[in-house]
């Protein structure tokens, strides 16, 4: 198959650092070009990757003080304007690639890796592509529309990240990026109730750097409450194969959460709370806890000596290894090539057929999730 | 001819208040309506046309909160998907037609409303479309790009600004925007050096805020230097012929000042630095004068009763009226689709036909401008 992979452009793929977008964009690319598909990466030229590669731009954009804005869009209309070259174009970039979707012939694809809210949803409604969302939360957060192929969770290179099993220091770990929404300073209260130590390693942005003061720093004494800084590909592996367990005090509905994953393949138990994927992603009571107040996070810390370190790694190599997903959007290209085809028959008063009318849902077989959902309440 | 019309959709066609971009869009599409072309107006659903009007927003978005990239785009791209239904696109909106316009077959027009710089320049390679500029000033900023289809000045509907002689009140006038680019701080110092009266009209953005406050409302005593707000329609044509003189001390390079051409108009001499398109839009010595410095500008103030206000009037009525703008357009059009059925013929290996190698300057009937440019230095 003839594939466009329309990144971001803000980190390279895959990202040095943060940048979930990025890496499962690489994780994709890479497999489809393994498995013998012919794909071209629209992605920043400092890019590395299998694939062909076409970039507007030498590097990543992030603190270049570069336009994000109009580069992605150039970036975006140099795959449109060769667009009868692919059989699809799968878009991760949201605005540019949503918008004028409807621009051309070769139908699109994209995943929403964000949420969408405002006018963003008027975007939305007005796109006239496919769209898959990474998690049943950031389906339900949407309005109905049609051209839904289905929820199609992320995936991590599962083998790349190290075993350990229940030989680990007795420190708690926080590990994502410093913004209030993904909790740093409710991860600290925790640990301060249950006295134990607690390891923050995160990068921070610009526009949290007076939340990171304010709530982090103050709260950090360097003993108990230690912050590292941001944590790269060799020390995000480390910290999450010596801790005893992840906390995930999240306050926002994250659609998918990839650190998660991450921890619990490296057999890192997570006690996250109930918002957004958190109990699609966490199996509660097997792989840790999904909790939803403070008092319950730090009662869940003292039951995970309950969790199978080793389970914890099966459920992730089930659920969230590449295969899987790879799969899983092989089918969807699939499924949008059978009904544009079927669409532009119909345009073309060719022949008239009926569209299918409902959305397969790729990831029903994880079991019990719904039970998981409810018990989580 | 069928012509689609691009608004910004931050202000209504025509604007309530400051929006030189959108009054240029109103009178070029009332006169091409009033000429029979059949043109179609994508603007914010407020506006007040004769042309058809296409909307994605109920009202203009400035101040409102709403997403202004992503609803432009909207706008332009339910214009590019009906594409084939429009002779030419004429595009105001720069980034979201400019990098969209090599998607569709229809030819674009974009008029440069504003500089570019940094990513814009890149955004402006890539562009697909022609392109013309709103002074010579303005096109000399630029690279050297092909498909310049000349400078094109705006226009004003002179018929309705009033004119009137000498008698006058003695104030100096400062209307336009409250910015520093604008320089009302060098009106109030200009002002205190000739000891007469300024009154300054004007809208601040919040942006502006601060420069405000400290710049400009420091220098008001309420006595001889005054503020009066923003000056609506009738306010701004009350003030214009009353005043003196108009001042314009402008520290940027201003592709078009429509509010010379107001000034003039109502037979109010202007005083502007030498930026930008002053020199063009102000006949040195004729219709005002294009000086370099304050003292310069100080001294100006005292040679006002040199200039006829009569000669004001009519140099604006030559030069920068309606019908003058919308011929230039309509030529422009023409050779646009002139260059574009070549372009598609040899696409299509019809037909290899010379493309025309070099622009129609359609201004260089203003007498004098070189001249007038050179005494200005």
């Amino acid at each position: 198959m003839r594939i466009a992979m329309l990144s971001p452009l803000e980190m390279r793929v895959p990202p040095i650092g943060y940048g979930g977008t990025e890496l499962v964009v690489s994780l994709l690319t890479e497999e489809l070009v393994r498995r013998g598909h012919d794909v071209t990466l629209f992605a920043s030229g400092d890019s590395v990757t299998n694939a062909k590669l076409v970039s507007v731009c030498p590097r990543f954009l992030r603190g270049s003080g570069r336009d994000a804005g109009i580069l992605t869009m150039l970036s975006v209309v140099t795959c449109l304007e060769q667009a009868d070259k692919f059989d699809i174009i799968h878009n991760h970039t949201c605005f540019e690639g949503m918008s004028t979707a409807g621009l051309v012939r070769t139908p699109m694809l994209t995943t929403l890796h964000g949420g969408l809210k405002g006018d963003w949803l008027l975007l939305f409604e007005h796109y006239k592509g496919w769209y898959n969302t990474i998690s049943h939360s950031a389906k339900r957060l949407l309005p109905d529309k049609e051209r839904f192929v289905g929820v199609i969770y992320n995936a991590i290179d599962v083998k790349s990240y190290p075993f350990r099993g229940d030989d680990r220091e007795p420190y708690l770990l926080f590990l994502s990026r410093i913004s209030p929404e993904k909790g740093p300073h409710l991860a600290i209260e925790v640990a301060k109730k249950v006295g134990r130590k607690l390891i923050i390693a995160c990068n921070v942005h610009p526009v949290d750097e007076e939340y990171f003061q304010t709530m982090v720093m103050s709260g950090v004494d360097g003993n108990q409450i230690q912050y590292v800084g941001e944590a790269d590909y060799y020390q995000k592996r480390k910290l999450m194969s010596e801790a005893y367990c992840l906390l995930a005090p999240i306050t926002w509905d994250e659609p998918f959460g990839l650190f998660l994953a991450e921890a619990m393949a490296c057999g890192l138990p997570v006690i996250v709370f109930n918002r957004g994927s958190a109990p699609e992603v966490v199996k509660h009571g097997e792989t840790g806890f999904v909790v939803n107040t403070l008092d319950e996070m730090a009662n869940a810390v003292e039951l995970v000596p309950r969790i199978s370190r080793r389970r914890c790694r099966e459920w992730v190599e089930q659920h969230f290894d590449v295969p899987r997903m790879v799969d899983d959007y092989l089918r969807a290209y699939e499924r949008v090539l059978s009904e544009a085809g079927v669409r532009r028959e119909h345009e073309t008063g060719v022949a008239v057929k009926e569209l299918a009318k409902h959305t397969v849902d790729y990831s029903v077989d994880i079991e019990g999730l719904r039970t998981t959902v409810g018990s989580a309440n």
